[in-house]
């Protein structure tokens, strides 16, 4: 069976419930997730957007702020609108990127989320995101030390270069063998792909 | 139990498949569709935009037509991509605008949309529109003429500026009470919205 890439930006809306549901539901069918942080900035800029779009375009903004306020709603998750949008996501996407192997990746991730949209915190300070990783266990500032080192930083350039090279344009996006699908209202649609390639699946 | 307005654009590609389902889910639940015929053309043109947003930015557009193929596909409704897009649809809306209370429109609206994504015709041609109530059984010549009528020229532009009005900007878009639910992929929440308004349903 095929695995599912799940290409992530911390600062997205609309990833955030995907983050909170693609772990059970992949693990109900057998699924292996291969984590994706990415930028989304780089690849909006090469659009000619300095912000996001819900941001250039208010009436779409307005829309999916209510829109995630059902959809977290009914999945039972907190939501508060973050009093900064879109945050910095650089040093979280670095840290998610470092260590996208380790176990407890995927409750980094959720941890991530929840500051940034249930919490309101400022995930681009390093104490913010010390504390996201010793909530599971980790310590934080050896593992952000190490998210910094060059090396790093060209890993995480290199995947949104390669995130903007297959069409991403925007997040979540999951990517099953090379077919794309976009946002959180897809994640059942590509785990449906992974078990079954192909057309007349059910949505 | 409210009813549920179904704010649709021909030249939409993502109304096509929701016209396909919405009179059978709504039919299902025992709820009313008001249908409400409108353009997108000058609420894009507002924000900037001359052409559709799928051409605009083609890497979206790309993704689009990939993702309607599948959506088509999953319901066994016939695609094929027109050969200009979008077609340009005043003609079909003044005609729905004028008979929107018709017993007919449900399904003159399903042959505008075959017209333009299953058998690609330029529905801007007279003569496509009079095919397409012909095949339905009305006199087209006699409803196009009064479609043309300035009084209906009229209520077409005071409908599209509603939409505006209420923050609609992409189509297809439900609107149940106040709440408003955007994309094909929007089309089950509105129905449960319809039924039982309020945050805490399953999406």
């Amino acid at each position: 069976m095929a695995t599912l890439e799940f290409w992530f930006e911390f600062a997205s809306t609309y990833s955030y419930p995907a983050a909170a549901r693609i772990g059970d539901l992949a693990r109900r069918e057998g699924i292996s997730i291969v984590w994706k942080p990415f930028l989304l900035g780089p690849i909006f800029r090469r659009q000619g957007w300095n912000d996001s779009p819900f941001n250039i375009f208010p009436v779409q903004g307005r829309y999916m702020w209510r829109d995630l306020e059902r959809i977290c709603a009914d999945l039972s998750i907190p939501l508060r609108r973050p009093s900064v949008f879109p945050r910095n996501s650089v040093l979280a996407t670095r840290v998610a990127c470092a260590f996208v192997s380790e176990p407890w990746l995927p409750e980094f991730v959720k941890q991530v989320y929840r500051a940034n949209f249930a919490d309101d915190l400022d995930i681009s300070e390093r104490k913010v995101i010390e504390a996201c990783l010793g909530r599971i266990g980790v310590l934080g500032a050896e593992k952000i030390e190490q998210a910094l080192a060059p090396a790093n930083k060209d890993a995480l350039r290199s995947q949104t270069e390669r995130a903007m090279a297959i069409g991403i344009f925007g997040a979540p996006t999951c990517i099953v063998d090379r077919e794309m699908f976009w946002g959180n209202d897809r994640l059942e649609r590509a785990i449906a792909w992974c078990k079954s390639p192909g057309f007349g699946q059910s949505a």
